[in-house]
């Protein structure tokens, strides 16, 4: 009997983690069932171009650890409806069907996907066109409500808790106001934690629009008991009550002005004004160095599970579902289910209580503060 | 009508994550509720001398992030059979209403007790007593039944595993085995995750008795597939098949021989005897480090949680209680129920099971590879 | 007799290892010397306010590996030139003689001066008014010609590096150019010695004016032999040949446009225009990560090495002088011959050179590059 | 014309930093010079058994920030006198006329040696045998004579900084004596440098030979000012006055007793029988984390000039020298001048005196503290 074949894709932006999945998945696949794995390269283009490689022993090893994938992604690729040039004019079209004869082509038995809500709804859809699908939940920003957590948060918190606790040293000894921008567009559980275990002053969230009036008496409560130095911590996504996000406007089309800078140069050019005399006000942009470098060894072993288990529902044949873990529990659930549903940061919810009961500003009410 | 006085101590080994408790608990109590807080110093010690200082707003800035109590701990000191000198001779008696004396005499409300498995004994003791307690679990070696995680754990694994990242590229410029010893005398779960998240190849843990005929075999089948190290991880409570823990014996009283070194040193020596002359054998005690330093971001939200619910329950009056994490979720449980029942590795668990299939040796069976 | 009384004042920005210093300063005079010492807070505003502290062995207890100062510090603050207020008025005087006056008043014997250029400038003059001044040179950006090294930029170094690392993994995988900020207003060692050991491909500096063009054509140089992502490291006084620095044009006055980025941004929409089709472009603006968090070791020792000559050299009544470093040795020079001599990156020099023929480009010139 | 061929080798321990020499080295010859490299593999064993891989652009991608040596390495290959196996019968001679013909054989017109003082040796001798041998040094330890500074010193000073920092926040919270064992046989620089920069208490180097009552008198010291725990940074190679070392005594071959402990753990078993009523003792052996992982900016900077400036050495064929570093300048020594003088700490010497100064006890006499 011929080996059973797996084929694997990423999509998507990368979160660490992805790699710690694809090591774990190919050699339980291939130590434990005998399967042969092949990786389609930049995720569902490489299935429309039937681009893959070998995953083999020798492909994962020393993978465990390292940020990124080894076999690429690409934000936006919808085979479903994808760009592509007929006639030498770009038109929009389903070639979802190219993408299954090159599985069958390849003998491909289960195909594993790895994504978050864009990448997930293909796979929802190539499960509908009865392809052998597996998912797996990947977003850096912890938003999908089919799961308690997705690798790749874990690093990120690190990485601007880490950063947080850089600046207090310096905010502390220059009577600085520091603006730290960090990942999250629609979901601030990045600002959130971050800000939270890196002893933010103020914390900025899309679901949380704030004013600029709320964040100024907050950094002169914090003066008037001789706190001189204020971390602001702010979403990408974050804006102002009424506001739009600055998110994406980092280019405006408009060919002058131009507005370069994202959320974190704007509010600093708003404190500025305002208070630019008491305080120096300096921005910072963490940007991709939050998806970067080394996994987490919590990311990891989230990871490692994952991918053993995803392992697992391919021997079992349990097809069409997404790995996940719930109340510290790794199982299963519909790739049906699992779409469109995303979990944002409750402005009354435990954590930001956490946060607000310690002082924490969000922007959202002035501080009044007893004492 | 006078504040609420509330008194904190932490008691037994320390774990990163208790100043996150002080931290919160005291700023939550203070703004939130207006209580005063003090806190006795060195754990039940202090209560027994009512030796204690004022935990102010001003005493709790900037210890988030550290490591250590700032309340400082000791170990062994049970005052329901505490060791008291009388006429000149050590004797041990209950002295548990000395205690109770001092909490009426210095008005105390509330006594907030963080601690493990015999800390909390003694809080449920005192709870019996008629004193109002709230618990918070401590161990870093993550082995309460009834909560999922304590804080220090996260803190610990990282501590490992950033050092196994370390050993990988030395062990394998030189074909080098390295023995490294971790926390965990009856639990492994330092050693288990750590090594899952670090890459080892063999993890030995107190659960999973080895026998070092299984560590050599593996080792070999490294060899035999050009593998030419080995990256061991062992508790400090590992032992072999029918044999015992070498875990304080550090110092044995006989004059001579003395053993000095733990199990790290024990393995590597007795591999040197086996194969000393393929292999430059080397032990690293990761000891201490693994409690110390900065607390992981994790270990500071998790901490930060337990901190504020704690002031919760105390202004709901739900004294006799444990704060504890059930899937996902803060809540409490009699502190009655928590005492003595540890958390142990199932040998037939998932986490092992992701790592044996991984082809990690937990040296109880010889390996059996394919391929 | 009385004992000697030592003042001791941080100026300018912060830079990790000024903790270090006042540290092993304290220690030395303390416990060596039997001198008492004050600190001047904010630095010569305190010494104009007369608002100081003492520093005791008490007041310096683990501060040795901490950023930023004990003293605080203040930008730009020069006695010789100084903004007062009379009569309503801002005016710009010379109050130096109330500096003078403090410091006779407090029998202050010796005054060290931890600071930059602008900083021992006027610590030169204070001598020259018969002050007995000892000079300690600070600049994170490592650009005194007078010391072969400043504390502070190993450390800087450090978080670039570490940033790079982390931007590596995640550029691979998607195809990215990256463009990261980093400190260096005039001198581009900052740049220069995190991008060589960070492995940027491209590295811009003030002393080496870039065109879009050459960074263009690195970059289609790359994609062409199949290395799709680039990173650049950016100093933020870096620019175009013939054009100018973009470094505090963050916030222009013009009420509109307002140009909110620094060159981060700027580079990023540039090239946005040019490659975007193919490439995502990403700004990180590392900002004050890089004065702060922990001092590196080499840092710590360094600042060490230069805390406790200056004990010595007070004890050797050896005033007027600056401590240094030079081929490795501590020694001291006159402060009369330190100042306004600014050492720059020499753009044929031997960093610069190991940098180009790893075939790092520095945008000033097409790259050619043989195979 | 034939291109050039190059051949390079690493010897003895490795030292991080290895691979950022094989990288710029690599590249500088390839980009810079149009050379053809290989490296032997395993040190001098692999130029013995012509065991060689091509060293290319590719091959040494991605490599210039990771410990170890992809050209791995071997302890103890002396070619001069090499065990090898006649007749059944193990015996040591001089094989280096195999070498020499298997350089010829290859067509090799240059060979770079990374090494200590053994590998240098040798390389010396191939150089007086007509060899183009051109050296770079490498000592962890960093106590070569000819050169100021040796690459992977400043990444071991980091990670032992890094555990004392992790120590002191634990063993503050529990009266805790801690000994963390570091390398260094003959020479302390690592725990003369780690130890003043992670504010160790006690330095026990072997440059000076301490005594326990010395050691105990500080402690005794420390807890009479309320400082109750104490922080010791042991050489493996320090000893007692009049004493031996107990490095590579971990295991002695007597049958029983055995001794398998190092330094820390005899120290600490001695201690605890001087003090353990009072202090909790606990040895830390950091072992070979200190060779692995990341190689620090600062030693790839220092690798990265060392290949560089063996590529231009090889170009102007100035053979038969060693690049080095004086006074912050690159250079290169005859090799002749090189070898058997090796760098020890001055017991007088500048360092050790900063540190007495600030009260570190080297435990080779009694602390007479003022205060």
């Amino acid at each position: 009997m011929a080996k059973k074949k797996i084929a694997v894709l990423t999509g998507g932006g990368d979160a660490p983690g992805l790699n710690a999945v694809i090591y774990t998945l190919t050699k339980t696949c291939i130590l434990k069932y005998g399967y042969e794995l092949i990786g389609y390269k930049m995720g569902y283009r490489g299935l429309y171009l039937n681009d893959f490689m070998p995953l083999t022993l020798e492909s994962v090893t020393g993978i465990l650890h390292k940020g990124g994938s080894i076999l690429f992604s690409s934000n936006k690729d919808n085979l479903f409806d994808y760009k592509v040039i007929e006639n030498g004019v770009a038109v929009r079209k389903d070639v979802s069907s190219v993408a299954v004869e090159n599985l069958k082509k390849e003998g491909v038995d289960a195909l594993v996907v790895l994504g978050g809500d864009g990448t997930l709804t293909s796979a929802r859809d190539f499960s509908r066109l009865g392809i052998n699908v597996i998912g797996v939940p990947k977003t850096i920003d912890n938003d999908l409500m089919a799961t308690d957590r997705t690798f790749g948060f874990d690093t990120a918190v690190n990485i601007v808790t880490e950063a947080l606790g850089r600046l207090h040293t310096t905010a502390e000894s220059h009577h600085r106001v520091i603006v730290v921008e960090v990942m999250g567009r629609n979901a601030g559980w990045i600002a959130l934690y971050g800000g939270l275990a890196g002893s933010a002053d103020i914390i900025l969230l899309p679901e949380i629009p704030y004013t600029l009036d709320n964040v100024v008496q907050k950094i002169k409560e914090r003066d008037s008991r001789g706190k001189l130095f204020t971390i602001i911590v702010v979403s990408e996504g974050a804006r102002e009550v009424g506001g739009q996000q600055t998110v994406n406007k980092i280019v405006e089309d408009s060919p002058d002005p131009v507005r370069l800078g994202g959320i974190a140069h704007k509010i600093s050019y708003e404190l500025e004004q305002r208070i630019g005399e008491e305080h120096e006000i300096r921005p910072v942009v963490l940007g991709h160095t939050q998806r970067g470098g080394e996994t987490s060894p919590y990311d990891r072993i989230l990871s490692a599970r994952y991918g053993s288990y995803a392992a697992h529902l391919i021997h079992e044949e349990k097809f069409g579902n997404m790995v996940r873990i719930k109340g510290g529990e790794i199982g299963y659930v519909p790739l049906e289910e699992v779409i469109g549903s995303q979990k944002l940061v409750d402005p009354e919810g435990e954590i930001v209580n956490v946060c607000r009961d310690l002082g924490v500003s969000f922007g959202d009410r002035p501080v009044t503060r007893k004492k």
